[in-house]
């Protein structure tokens, strides 16, 4: 009954990832975070080592406020506290008034039936973005058609991995960066999907912005990596890294197929 | 009808700032601080590596406890959820029963309506000390008058920006220091107004210690970005720099005119 | 009429140590922690530095289905909110049922009656370990019989200070690692809780894993102490000395006695 989604595979070309990257810093978009407790102050250190303005109030009766003004939306659900899940559906309605990008990122959707259920009504909006593992796909989705499903309605999906893939209705990328210490850290994810949601911000193309800001922010754990001699100075090095980032680094390190 | 507030300008010596700098240290006052998620582990360590004792407990059946056996009280409004909202007024009235110094940093006052109002609420309680930048300087009062109207009721404000400007009844100081990559890593703003706290618990003229605290902190600042490779490196190099500053360190970068 | 507690002090070797740390980054141990909202990052961080895997929900409805999945719960009162209050027993009901080592770590029980109660409620629980300074201790225990009455029923005391006591039923230990500049880095306590909550996932002896465990914190304390300038590296620091500790770095430390 419904066709098959199977776009092609593009290949990411490091002038663009540069050129997306140069686009927030210029115009350094405030991205309007709603994310779990433990990773709040990761992301707004990674945000503004990228050039972006990060705001992250939950209270339900403010957070319409922020996100009018935002330039981007992003939903983590790590910590989804009472707070926090009644703050979402007004946020994403504040984003889809002003016409942002809402991101979403189904945090442990696979280790808690609530919060799959919760992940799962989220989806139904049709987000612009989704980004998970496979475990939490796996959780989220019966089965291939489910995804596709989401995938047709307009939502790109960004699935982590050894791997990383960037599945939407027009085309696909594959990605290969990234370093076994950012495992190592907390909230590395999550800092990652802020960095997707503000390259949303300025590119109206979702899976090549994904694709651009999933690559930059792996890049900058390979470098930081390079010099740090744990996870603990890891953190200050892939800060410095984002901040840093030249277009000859993603010239050497870029990793598409 | 009332009288404009006209306090001359002071220098600020460097003696002065590293003598109440040693005062923290030697008496490590602890500060009680409702602050913002995002900005509770950096300012938790800023207060720390001054040599401060910080809490940070945001229950309102339990703050008063805390407050009470502190020596100041930071208020800052960064994220106001439903309990910070209900601890906020039990948390200044234990203050003031106390006899301790309280601070209220607005936070994002210019970004929403109903913190607008929240703010304006707190002001009107009269605080020792308002830290704030323009925008929220803007939002909150109508017009000078209306400025001038807090300062004379004993308030002291410090306003921050390219020039720090502090204003009160008896004296003002503008200090010049300070990095633009401060600007880079979330919380440097509040975690600056909790030094300001801290060095309003040693000294009662609130208005030299807030130019003497915020000094310290820029100072700071700039020793580490002298050190760092980008806002990751910083905030190491910046917590190192508070616990290390020395009288030349301050007689050096000191700029107060 | 009860007997007195009086287990002799065993030795603690190296080999044990070590030993110990080898099965948590073996079995990457899953480690649900209700802590403080300052902590949290610091402590998921620690966690994964020695290899264990955090989670740290701490909604109500939530809390159960991630506990049941872990190796150990850590309760931390570092800031007790109506969600934490509501999340602990459901927690620690749940990690009973799964057989799971239950570690409670009352935060600032000497600083509110409220905190004391609720922490005294928890013990009547008879957790499997409880780590504390001589203030909380001094604060929970009307006397020595009451401390005696705890381990009789089978937990373990995990007194920390100059020298860190670890007491049980069938042994003590007596530890001398540490290093005076963790005090100045907020959460050290907190986070070193976790590192014993890990250990006594892998060893059921939890009186011998609290010993070990408390060990290589304060052991990496030191060997980060070593390359600090001040509170701000030591962060860093710390956490590439849990990553990257060796056998020999626990010989050429250790103090036990």
């Amino acid at each position: 009954m419904s066709l098959t989604v199977a776009a092609s595979t593009q290949p990411l070309s490091a002038e663009t990832v540069f050129d997306l990257l140069q686009r927030v810093r210029d115009k350094a978009p405030r991205v309007h975070a709603i994310t779990n407790s433990v990773a709040q102050s990761f992301t707004a250190n990674v945000l503004l080592a990228i050039g972006a303005i990060p705001s992250m109030t939950i209270a339900p009766d403010e957070v319409a406020g922020f996100v009018s003004g935002a330039d981007a939306l992003l939903i983590n659900l790590g910590t989804l506290d009472e707070t926090r899940r009644r703050a979402i559906p007004v946020a994403i309605e504040a984003a889809r008034d002003a016409g942002r990008p809402v991101s979403v990122d189904p945090v442990f959707a696979d280790r808690s039936a609530i919060r799959c259920a919760y992940a799962q009504d989220l989806l139904a909006l049709k987000p612009d973005l989704v980004r998970l593992n496979e475990q939490e796909q796996a959780a989220l989705f019966q089965d291939r058609g489910a995804v596709e499903s989401l995938i047709r309605g307009g939502t790109v999906l960004a699935v982590t991995g050894e791997e990383d893939r960037i599945e939407s209705l027009q085309e696909d990328f594959r990605l290969r960066n990234g370093h076994p210490l950012l495992a190592r850290v907390t909230a590395t994810g999550c800092a990652g999907g802020a960095v997707l949601a503000a390259f949303a911000s300025v590119e109206r193309d979702t899976a090549l912005a994904s694709a651009a800001g999933l690559s930059v922010f792996n890049i900058a754990g390979e470098m930081a990596a390079s010099e740090a001699r744990g996870p603990g100075t890891l953190v200050p090095e892939l800060l410095d890294a984002l901040y840093t980032m030249t277009s000859r680094d993603i010239e050497l390190r870029l990793k598409s197929a």
